[in-house]
């Protein structure tokens, strides 16, 4: 298996893009990745998406956006695993890599989520949950996180106001991101104020689904060192899911896919958690983002949310998270998250990351989840120089 | 790169599916492919589907059906690329054989295409389509083989009749396929008697979209020989694309993403078109049939259709094709047809196609086209013992 690393990024600023299509924000994202790699020699296109063929009719979306590019002729296809698509579409062009069949690829997320509202967005969002079983009883995505949310509390005995700080340091770290969304600090008070969505997750619980791309360019390690001042390895790659629904797992409040894709990620990288020095995790609820640090070794069962508390996840903290705003504050592309996510680390492994810049960086931890873990794609990043 | 082998395979029959599922039509393939392959231990399923999140309102498609399958827990994710879904399911599942991330994989194309009627399905059909450009001004993709079927035609001067062939070859070979849609054999003059569906593509030169549901099991060459009595191996895989829409290509009659990945696929397998036995092409319209066996390197520009009038596809000609019934006959499950056709190759390099038996096969190529040649996936199969 060849060492796989990246020698490009590129991205959009995360928001409401009403005036561009989905072709059009990838194409940005790649031709900022390509030029951004110093290179336009790609062999192949991998394309993470979720929404494309519910909310702007399109699906198609390799063999389009490549020739949107200038890029027509190579291998291109699309990824989905519901949000966590952008995260599958790494491991695509890292698994085209690593075996040799592609030298080069870029691996693109994009998303256009905003240009439905009301039901129609409802519709096309619950593809992502089990359509037979969740989604027509009137299931959503918020409201399943609700349920868990609450059990968390009941089964650990803790108050909404255990969940603000992961609100907090994420607005803190986005409010420095010239691509986030939402680019406000919370007031202190305001989370506790902060209007329900489907209670107890209230609006600063859960993250904006968003428009954007990002893209990277992935090559041979030995092929990056030439190419790049600063190459990024993917020292590892996998993914795992759990059983779908939330009623059929053994222990709902452990997110055993999230737990094994990282238990692989870390063998594979001959590193323990002790050795990250940021975590790019998949906070599209707070409650996700607390499950996920216990799941990934980072915090005991139900201890989660102490870390936010305590101060260990900010930019100078013991485990930096959502470093850039990360989903709530940056923004929910929801294909796209995790392609963003690895842009991110890179930026941060590169010593590229400005006022959001994580001090000494030289490994990082990504995730991308789908649905409410069903599925879990975890990569780690480390500086190559 | 490690060589990569298929140990199994299983499929349903192709039709109208109301009374099954997504999840239940996939894990009726995926069970029939590990009881063939003799093994329960898979590390990862790949699925090909187009149309579950716009006909079934399902997607995320990964988790979903290795839950139901019994395989929660391993890497699960899917892919499209429209009409090429299956066949981009089986790149994906050869990268990560090849690569030595995964040691067995299963890769499984399922589509429910027949659950909506009129305006709703041809809504969905569309997502394959440019949205903005081809779709959104009424153009369908039947409508868009018309014009270019009207094309050939033209530019070669030749009539309706030259295409009939194709199909009398579909249905004779499907008549004796089990799993096949349409069981019947085509009457003499039925063909000149068709319906039109779009002038001049009639009933009889567009295969109907289905539901189904193949699935093969791939693990490396080397563990094939020990656990197979039948191991076939995949010799090559190539994907390409093209200019997307046909007005952009600079020659609408050569299906260059055709032509450019069987190259990359004979050159991989080291073999040229003489060697191949058979070729399971993407006969959804007859047009394509011709198009594609000269973008294989099978008939000169303007010449395919010679090969059907001539005899040289039948199961005892030069070049047999659509063996089991070819999309037209077996009928066209969208996202699963690239694996039916993996499944189908890998009975005949097996000595298992019964009737439809070609004699002495050891090679066989399969192409999976998205759209009208778009996307196109090139896998070569060849017998290992």
């Amino acid at each position: 298996m060849r060492d796989v690393a990246i020698i490009g990024v590129g991205q959009t600023p995360v928001g409401e893009h009403w005036e561009s299509s989905l072709r059009s924000l990838a194409t940005d994202a790649i031709h900022a990745a390509l030029e951004d790699a110093g290179t336009d020699q790609v062999d192949a296109l991998y394309v993470g998406n979720a929404f494309g063929a519910t909310i702007s009719s399109q699906s198609h979306l390799g063999a389009l956006i490549a020739d949107h590019a200038g890029l027509a002729g190579i291998e291109a296809w699309a990824v989905d695993a519901a949000d966590a698509s952008g995260g599958a579409a790494l491991r695509a062009g890292y698994l085209a890599v690593a075996s040799g069949a592609v030298d080069t690829a870029i691996v693109v997320g994009v998303e256009k989520s905003t240009d439905m509202l009301g039901s129609a967005r409802v519709r096309a969002r619950n593809t992502a949950l089990d359509a037979d079983y969740e989604a027509i009883h009137g299931a959503t995505l918020t409201a399943l996180a609700a349920l868990l949310m609450r059990r968390y509390m009941e089964e650990y005995g803790v108050e909404l106001s255990a969940f603000e700080g992961f609100s907090v340091n994420a607005h803190a770290n986005g409010s420095k991101n010239a691509n986030a969304m939402f680019r406000n600090t919370l007031k202190p008070g305001s989370f506790a104020r902060s209007p329900m969505v489907a209670e107890p997750v209230g609006l600063f619980d859960s993250a904006p689904d968003a428009d954007g791309a990002a893209a990277v360019v992935l090559t041979t390690a030995e092929r990056a060192a030439d190419l790049s001042p600063h190459p990024v390895r993917l020292s590892a790659s996998a993914v795992a899911t759990s059983r779908f629904a939330l009623q059929d797992r053994q222990d709902m409040l452990f997110l055993s896919a999230a737990s094994q894709s990282a238990s692989l990620a870390y063998a594979q990288a001959g590193i323990s958690p002790d050795d990250v020095n940021l975590f790019e995790l998949h906070d599209a609820f707070t409650i996700l983002a607390a499950l996920s640090l216990e799941a990934c070794g980072f915090a005991e069962r139900g201890q989660g949310w102490r870390l936010a508390q305590e101060g260990a996840i900010g930019l100078d903290g013991r485990l930096p998270i959502s470093t850039f705003g990360g989903l709530k504050s940056r923004g929910n592309p929801v294909g796209a998250a995790g392609v963003y996510q690895a842009v991110e680390a890179c930026l941060q492994l590169r010593g590229e990351a400005g006022p959001n810049q994580v001090s000494g960086a030289r490994t990082a931890l990504i995730q991308s989840l789908g649905g409410l873990g069903s599925t879990a794609v975890t990569h780690v990043l480390q500086a190559l120089v």
